[in-house]
């Protein structure tokens, strides 16, 4: 008999709350790295990448580098000096990166992959692809759960705010109930900031790296919704576009 | 030279998240389990109690019901059999407790006493002694951990709630300035919460131990503001009111 009983929705707003989540299968994990790194994947998807090889270390993603591989690094959101690109979304919307796959290495957000990739199913969400991500979501008919990258094992404001967007699209559908109390103040978050997205998150915060949000051309990008028609999805190690193979 | 400059506030949503924290030296932790470990210590001194034994086992704790002490022990809410106290905040209001030392082992609340005890200070905070907690953290001139004891280390609504209901005394006082995400969140769940805290919580969250507000008379009290004037804090490795004894 097809399971047709409402499914959760859960918040995990950070990479070390994820071992105490006790989700029961099958469900689907939404990795969020909104700063940058997932939103960055949504818009080399969009632009046509063909795949990306999540990779842990510095010294993995030069390897690839010797391999020939066009390879993705950064620290602290610099790109370094032997990889081809950043974790700039921008950056991918220009690139020739058509067919092509890309070694992907950044601070928080290759982390989150690889602590999640055990679940059923395993995307990546930001801002720019909500809505095909609600869509994929609810078709689907798993429990879900938006694990937060954060920022080095924190608490990050607009990752909370998105995992809110998120769940009250779920919550919404009416396919989806919670029993987390984190789903409950990510929507309130949500909520407070979705009148003005950016410049809730450039006045609410006086961390340096949402300071910066003046200073780099990508942030606004970050925050506007649905830009993206792309779906980056973990198939065999890999991030494709679930959009185009699944 | 006397360091007048502002100190910070940071909060730590569960125990998982507080060995990532890097607050500079000196600093006090507030540890918080609103429902109900450190509502019940609060209540448990401003009657009068003279000491508290923070005990990390069930059975460390039946070792000193022994040895003829006072014990307060539960799991999960419930009172546990050789206990005289569970963590109904009530209960200590009525107790004949006055000079007394009582044991007390909890589900949450222990665990957090215990990860912050290296702390230059620790002290036990609620909704019901919100304003002396101010007070007293305002006159140290110590940076400020709020060390939310959460749910099986899982975020818990009730205890960031209070997060930023302190939070928010503290930056409003001038003498502290935050950079921290979570402080943020915590403002804004506090804001929305405040105009009627208690239905908050209720409407809030469908976890069980919050739907079962209505049905625990000790709830209600649980959100109440400045019902109690006592600061338990830790000293040689028991809980003394630090308005008393300091």
């Amino acid at each position: 008999m097809e399971d047709t009983g409402p499914k959760t929705v859960e918040v995990c707003f950070t990479p070390a709350l994820f071992a105490a989540i006790g989700t029961e299968t099958p469900y689907a994990v939404v990795v969020v790295d909104i700063l940058r790194a997932t939103t960055a994947l949504c818009s080399a998807f969009s632009n046509g990448l063909k795949s990306v090889i999540p990779v842990a270390t510095l010294e993995e993603a030069r390897a690839y580098k010797t391999k020939g591989y066009l390879v993705a690094a950064e620290r602290d959101g610099e790109i370094l000096d032997f990889a081809d690109y950043g974790n700039s979304p921008l950056e991918y919307q220009k690139a020739d990166i058509q067919g092509k796959t890309l070694a992907y290495c950044t601070t928080n957000g290759t982390r989150a992959i690889d602590l999640a990739k055990g679940s059923d199913s395993l995307v990546i969400g930001g801002f720019v692809n909500l809505d095909v991500l609600r869509e994929w979501l609810i078709n689907r008919n798993l429990n879900v759960v938006v694990l937060c990258a954060g920022w080095k094992n924190q608490f990050a404001l607009e990752d909370a705010v998105f995992a809110g967007a998120l769940a009250e699209r779920l919550l919404e559908s009416g396919k989806f109930i919670t029993h987390c109390d984190s789903v409950v103040a990510a929507r309130g978050l949500w909520q407070e900031a979705k009148p003005n997205l950016l410049q809730y998150h450039v006045k609410a915060s006086h961390r340096q790296r949402l300071i910066d949000i003046g200073q780099d051309e990508s942030i606004p990008y970050c925050f506007t919704l649905n830009v993206c028609r792309a779906l980056p999805g973990l198939r065999n190690g890999e991030l494709i576009d679930f959009l185009v193979h699944e």
